[in-house]
């Protein structure tokens, strides 16, 4: 590959993105495309519907850019929460530490590499890449210092710029801490493994334990309930009759383009069936209050105690002398939780997460088997022998070139499209309480998926079969990747071009939500706004992909320049996209509080010294002692610093400090709000939507702002008031 | 090496233990010897001395066996402590699973192995060890099954042994804190990492700190001081009083045997010298309380609670929003401490930790480079090289299998009584806050290096430049391990008999003390009574003993069966040897509480795993692929197992439960003892032996049983107080 078909490949990429882009800026503008361009405005009740029918409507504008750009770090913090914070910051991150590395690779790294052998330079244009990367340069150079004098400043330069982010991150946890409305999971500790005694039901077993053993700080506590089969049958017919009733809105079918099979004869049908369930719903109404007392409890209750720190205590603590009984750990937030998952049985949990964990082994192993045969059917060869009317087309030089370029990266994409679902999968089976601990598990397995099946195994030039073998001897790992990093190069500039631009084009686009949308709109007639896949941010697929990239660009830094302004490009159009999407698409229901740094943290430590083991191999191949005298120090140094990371901020992010939760305590308590918070704790946790929206209704009635939930408001409107947002109306 | 030659070995080995071990019961009853052999009875103050002078003394008797074997679990917990009862244990445990694997290896194994080939069988004297292993087997011989079969049931009841060692000691840890006396260090926490502040001491940052947040249970605390020059002169003169007294008693000299350089003009000079030290001690003794609040503060302080469990809380929880300040944790029980270290800054230590990893793995590493050197020179044509008047005996076949059999182990032993002190030095530098936490890491660290050194290296044929070229091809290990146990098993037979036996009847005997003892009696002509150096159980360098050989029964057991007898009589005679020295010689200072159990079941966990990958390695070279099917379940099984018991059992070594301290605290309560325990609190902790002795003296004179310590006591009778064993005086 050149130089000119490599900018081919960047100015047809940049020319897809840019008519991606105008087109999602006029697509935005179309009042029938709110639902998919602006959920969380919609969710949070503020859009403007009514344009005029104007000119304006059909003409690309930057105006979305400008708003992203704009935005301030506290308005996404208002509105994304913190871990769009986090993420965001993760992209500023790459941005700057990318400018540096491009600065010094550009102007000291790259000439070197032209010019390390005596040769006969072509026109540039015509210049091989591979002219550009460490390759180029002769054996025993002298001028190998400049490579480890750049690896040195990236290297210190990231350490530094990850060290001040962590600490700034650390600070917005605490003050996510303190400084939001008072959060009902401080107060609240989950036991599980609730020991079974056959005279006492498993509610009374926590209340004696907890007022023998914690009298002073217990309040209450609410127990799990096992969600029987009458609780899905009513879940369900509230599902479908919600569903119906969107459709049964439009009652006088109105075929315009074509004739509709859903209208006509069934219409009546929905209504029967709306009605029954309505009368369902009806007389359920009536005794499910009754129905929640009969239901199967679980080992495991939510118990409520007066103060944070005594919810931290009983938390940390180890309560019973067999460490299977009495589990506590700190709840989640209300709407966090994943219900289903609170009644497995505690003992199953370690086995549950040593299958998930060897499953996403093997499955990460086994993938590359189908994607590798289909890959191998796409070979020019292999394509004209099958079809052999297709032999005059590829021999055409830019079908050739399109097609090797693009099509093996194209189906590895699209394969790549099914892990996140697969590794959401094993997450939940591994049994977590809460939505956010399955996406950060799942995040985890996809980031290990990504760089494994992404970098290693393309590197190590993709066999299948060989990916056992070339890790089988262990000290040749630096060189091996050594010789393959410089000459993969070129792929991965392409993957940087197709998978990178292409994906962010695509998040902005929303394909998928716009092409529902469209069929909904077009072909089932319905009403635009019937929105109801309130989206939230995926940080399990977004988050590996970024640090992807950041890896790609740490490996190749030194090794390949040219890489860095196309990483570069991407990440700045990251930034402006995600930041829109934040803004505009997605809901926070649930936060993490930044729990997805420490994850960035050690894989961007794990990329640098990954970097720092190729430089090694690359001037152990070009024989340079002193390089190599110089990087094994630097290998040393970051490891420390990683490991004092660890020590120093780590453990605000897996628990919270005394100190600061009495603070808390007491200011409440100076404040006379711990009352109030007290009476709102009771309800803060309803495990049955259904059934539960009654309880808290009727409870909330007594409650002296009954402003905060009126009966009519909608179910998503309802929950969103324990969102971490928004929640300040019901609980302060 | 044939049968013969292994009978001889095993003869002559036999021969020196049973005259070793009757030397021994004649030795113990000299009354010269009290102070080698019971160290442990002075110590308490129980000794017969004036035995007459019979003729009885010069008989070996097996009383002391009789004696060693009739004591309870009872009285071995009482006199040597938690600990000791856990080492017993392990022997017991091998003692049973070797019982078991003597009794299938033998009666089906070894047929299979013997008649594994169609050969003609020698007489059995030389018939040749190798036709006792696995290596006889033909290769796919359907008998496999008899070695698949040896191998379930060993693992099998090794794991069910395992649990239930594991559930017992659980349980015995549980009822030692419970039922032991009340511990000073269940109600004290150690501070680390105080904040510096220009305006206050340390001591008033404490108090503030702990007053403002645990204002209910906190009770006082008391600083950790910087040992000054001023300290350290004043114990080393302490030091060389009490040294130079002991010579002093005996003023007259009376030289017997010899000259004696030490007495005659020299005599005034200990006088004069002996005299400045107590006028300098009398000087001191005026003015060390104020010397004492001079002192130099550190960062680090005990802090005192009202209860265990305020205790236990304030030590579990993360107190400040910088984790590396206010670093909690329960303080070592008083004795336990080592003062020295406290000092050290908190942020010190994991770069010390991972300082002391690293040059204990070069350590590792490095060792055998100097050993293999020696080795070579014992080689037999290497030293008729070098000693050409030796080749006349070195033709002799007799003193030819002592060379080969016995030197290089001699050397490789001689070298391995290196190791211990300088894991133990590793340790020290680690800083570790307690002489058993510090015995327990240099454990472990003994351990990972006999593993090694002992058997990988071993195996893996010694070569030291082959050690790391070996596990560069990951996936053959289970092969090579495979080809090379059953061929080094004559090896490892030797090494039970030379290093296990004699290391047993070195043990018993006392050498090096005995020896020092004999010089001091019969050189220097001082009195036998003089007893200084009180021993404690050397645990970090017996249980790495022990677990080894563990480590051999098992991969070897179904290889090449013939080990086992061998081994089960090593570990019965370290029963009984052990126990003597238990009850004999060894002091318990201080305790772990049972925390070196984790340690064994891992060890045994990992040895069991390590004998189903070889077999998987030796079914593969078989080609027995239903043996080999087989085996895998069986290596997840015991990984499964391990995890459970890991979560079942390892947190009660880790930390306390709460339901257990608060039961405790409300015992003490009613009982009244609460008020005692407190007082008593205060001057638990005595940093300064020298001054600490006269500043608890005077509390100690406020105190209702002023008994319990008079001034008179020697130092060593007045810690015993507080060791373990014997604190109920002073504490209750």
């Amino acid at each position: 590959m050149d130089i000119s078909a490599l900018l081919t490949s960047a100015g047809i990429n940049i020319g897809i993105c840019v008519v991606l882009f105008s087109l999602y800026s006029i697509l935005r503008k179309q009042p029938s495309n709110v639902s998919v361009y602006f959920g969380r405005r919609i969710a949070s009740g503020r859009t403007r519907r009514n344009d005029p029918y104007c000119f304006e409507r059909f003409v690309p504008s930057p105006s979305w850019i400008l708003k992203a750009w704009e935005t301030s770090e506290e308005e996404i913090l208002a509105i994304g929460g913190m871990d769009a914070v986090v993420f965001l910051r993760i992209l500023v991150f790459s941005i700057r530490i990318f400018s540096i590395a491009a600065v010094i690779c550009i102007f000291l790294v790259l000439p070197v590499n032209y010019y390390g052998q005596e040769m006969h330079h072509k026109e540039i244009p015509s210049e091989e890449l591979e002219v550009f990367t460490i390759g180029n340069v002769k054996e025993g150079s002298t001028w190998l210092w400049a490579h480890c004098l750049a690896l040195y400043v990236i290297c210190c330069s990231a350490s530094v710029l990850l060290y001040f982010e962590y600490k700034s991150i650390t600070k917005m946890r605490l003050s996510h801490i303190t400084r939001s409305a008072p959060n009902p999971s401080h107060f609240t500790v989950l036991v599980r493994s609730i020991p079974w005694s056959q005279e006492e039901s498993y509610s009374e077993t926590v209340k004696k334990f907890f007022t023998n053993y914690y009298a002073s700080s217990y309040m209450s506590h609410q127990m799990v309930y096992r969600s029987g089969t009458v609780q899905k049958l009513m879940s369900d017919a509230e599902k479908m009759y919600k569903m119906f009733k969107t459709v049964a809105v439009d009652p006088t079918c109105n075929p315009k383009l074509m004739p509709c099979g859903f209208c006509g004869e069934s219409t009546s049908d929905f209504k029967i069936l709306s009605s029954e369930v309505d009368s369902v719903k009806g007389k359920m109404n009536l005794g499910d209050l009754e129905l929640a007392t009969e239901k199967k409890e679980c080992a495991a209750a939510f118990v409520f105690f007066k103060t944070r720190y005594a919810a931290d205590v009983a938390a940390d603590v180890l309560q019973s002398s067999n460490p299977m009984l009495w589990v506590t750990e700190l709840a989640p937030e209300p709407y966090d939780i994943l219900w289903s998952n609170l009644c497995i049985p505690y003992r199953q949990l370690w086995i549950r997460k040593i299958a998930t964990l060897i499953a996403a082994i093997v499955f990460m192993f086994v993938f590359l088997i189908p994607v590798t045969f289909i890959q191998g059917l796409t070979q020019l060869d292999q394509l004209s022998q099958t079809f052999p009317f297709l032999k005059g087309i590829l021999q055409k030089p830019f079908v050739n070139q399109l097609l090797t370029g693009y099509l093996p990266s194209v189906i590895l994409i699209a394969f790549l499209y099914t892990v996140p679902p697969t590794m959401m999968l094993f997450s939940v089976v591994e049994g977590p309480i809460s939505r956010s601990g399955r996406k950060k598990s799942a995040c985890i397995k996809v980031l290990y998926f990504t760089i494994w099946n992404v970098f290693f195994v393309n590197i190590l030039s993709g066999s299948v079969i060989r990916q056992l073998n070339v890790f089988s001897s262990v000290r040749d790992v630096p060189k091996q990747l050594a010789k393959a990093v410089p000459t993969q190069a070129s792929f991965f500039m392409t993957y940087v071009l197709s998978s990178g631009w292409a994906s962010l084009s695509c998040e902005v686009m929303q394909l998928f939500p716009l092409l529902c949308n469209m069929f909904k709109t077009f072909v089932l007639r319905m009403k635009g706004d019937s929105y109801d896949g309130t989206l939230s941010f995926p940080y399990h697929t977004e988050i590996p992909k970024v640090l992807l990239f950041g890896l790609l660009g740490f490996t190749c830094s030194i090794m390949a320049p040219l890489i860095i302004p196309f990483l570069l490009m991407y990440f700045f159009l990251a930034y402006l996209v995600y930041r829109n999407q934040i803004l505009n698409v997605y809901i926070s229901k649930y936060e993490s509080g930044g729990q997805f740094w420490p994850i960035v943290h050690n894989t961007t430590i794990f990329s640098l010294v990954l970097t720092q083991i190729i430089a090694l191999g690359v001037f152990g191949i070009k024989q340079s002692p002193v390089a190599t005298g110089f990087t094994i120090p630097l290998i040393i140094c970051t490891l420390l610093f990683n490991e004092f990371c660890r020590q120093r901020f780590y453990p605000i992010f897996n628990r919270n400090a005394a100190q600061v939760l009495i603070e808390m305590d007491r200011q409440d308590e100076q404040s006379g709000r711990l009352e109030e918070i007290h009476q709102q704790l009771q309800t803060a946790y309803c495990q049955f939507q259904l059934t539960s929206h009654d309880i808290c209704k009727r409870v909330h009635d007594n409650v002296q702002d009954p402003e905060s939930l009126k009966p009519g408001k909608e179910l998503s409107q309802a929950n969103e008031l324990w969102s971490p947002r928004m929640n300040c109306g019901l609980f302060l």
